[in-house]
């Protein structure tokens, strides 16, 4: 039986991060510019430090400048809504990310309306959401454009094809659907209350798995040579008792019928920070008013 | 054979435009505030002028103040931006509607851009497609906002059903496709690019067809029992050489396989002027620190 070409997104981000690590030095010795990226972390939660120290990390190794801001859980919301003002004023921050989620005192959604739309390198501000809904250059939140990179490295053109996303959050759902509208794919959005998800994915040319539920989504759910990006990062307790990573696509049965799929790890999530510093880039830019560079991942 | 209920949206139109009066009536008594709209237009495009006399005229019948502002074709964008920064200001302006198209030499994105997100009753700003998006309360196009009235008027709830809605602009199809997200319906957004519009249209129990192509969803596009809402409004010339209007739905074929349908006219058009009311309504109160009265048509 045929198994699935493995996108390797791992190797991909690395690519996409030598290329964008170029541009970065091409902007400071042409435009005396470093992109800034600034991250707020509220609180001690463990797995939002390591996030933050990776983006801090792979934003330096880019030749980016890194600003960490962490603040106590007990931060009241002015004291925080202060801070992402005084970053909004900052002409060396060009980008701003609030790590989420916030204490439950604090209303995230005032937060993330509080930074600076052109700054908002997390696309996750309405005036951003907006611009990709109605087809303007906004930012576009960093999973799904992870993801979209991949599909088009493996399919090319995407226009007409049959794309299903599985899952409707704002974070990866709603904005995956926008980005294919744009390629032109023909696209279904299903989630907890769509009566036969299987059914769906079974005509879908890309299947997009974005829905938090380990191991959901079946070889048999998916059309043969379907390409499958498997946005899901689950902990599950394997048989031998250990702890184990998987996404939402049972990625056994998936490969014998996929013609391409993401593993995890190694799929989507590398790409997650290296299009934040490609959002960061951008942004930088703009403010600028230097062109946007195209960049397109270093040769393999 | 059996022929499906139609729909009569000049009837449910004349209904809610019949609630938001009463509800006008009440918001002076109780609050002493008169809901206003200015409509804005530029040129003498003939048609548009037709569509602003009308708005004036239901916006007045329904108790509100209405607001024409002229501007000739020749009017700069500097000239129109500051109108609209006049009427941002203006009290006793809860809504601002300007009359799309506007003349080649001003940048119809910066003028949307610039009326007030709260008084932006068209919801065209991007601030307000992006709560549509992320699930926020902002303004939302008035002509989906009256098929979901309609189709919700039919149908009752509609988690779990599965929606085509054909075409994506920025005015009827992606907003409409985001409302039925809401509505938890399984949505699928087709268009030019879709290789076998029929096939998709065949799964639905909802269509909303909003392509702007006289006649193109056959009869046997449909699945049988499916409601379909006709947003299209196509003058054609009819075999007798008279000219006629059609929706982009052949009524004719159609009427024999849906379970219900809008006629065109009489369908979808009266709902958008009695939406944009609704919407100054919802606006007025918001803006004053109102409760958002929940308006149902009057009984038929």
């Amino acid at each position: 039986m045929a198994t699935a070409t493995i996108i390797d997104g791992k190797d991909f981000a690395a690519r996409l991060r030598a290329a964008i690590a170029v541009q970065v030095a091409d902007l400071k010795k042409a435009h005396h510019l470093t992109p800034g990226l600034a991250v707020v972390l509220v609180g001690d939660d463990l797995a939002s430090q390591v996030y933050v120290r990776n983006k801090g990390i792979q934003a330096q190794e880019a030749g980016m400048n890194s600003f960490d801001h962490r603040l106590p859980t007990t931060v009241t919301a002015a004291e925080l809504l202060e801070k992402i003002n005084q970053l909004n004023q900052d002409p060396a921050v060009h980008g701003i990310l609030v790590q989420l989620p916030l204490p439950k005192h604090i209303d995230a959604d005032a937060v993330i309306d509080a930074i600076a739309v052109a700054k908002d390198v997390d696309g996750f501000h309405p005036y951003n959401a907006g611009l990709l809904a109605v087809g303007g250059a906004g930012m576009v939140p960093c999973t799904p454009v992870g993801c979209l990179m991949l599909l088009k490295h493996q399919l090319g053109k995407l226009a007409g094809l049959r794309a299903v996303v599985l899952g409707r959050s704002n974070i990866v759902g709603k904005p995956m659907a926008a980005l294919l509208l744009r390629e032109h794919c023909t696209v279904t959005i299903a989630h907890s209350r769509t009566h036969d998800l299987a059914e769906e994915c079974r005509r879908a040319d890309i299947v997009i798995a974005a829905v938090g539920k380990p191991q959901m989504v079946k070889g048999d759910w998916l059309k043969p040579g379907a390409t499958v990006i498997d946005v899901g990062i689950n902990r599950i307790t394997a048989p031998d008792g250990k702890n184990r990573l998987v996404g939402d696509v049972d990625f056994d049965s998936a490969v014998q019928v996929a013609g391409a799929i993401t593993p995890v790890p190694g799929g989507v999530g590398p790409m997650t920070i290296a299009c934040l510093l490609l959002n960061t880039l951008t942004a930088a830019c703009r403010q600028r008013g230097i062109p946007v560079p195209e960049v397109q991942p270093a040769a393999e």
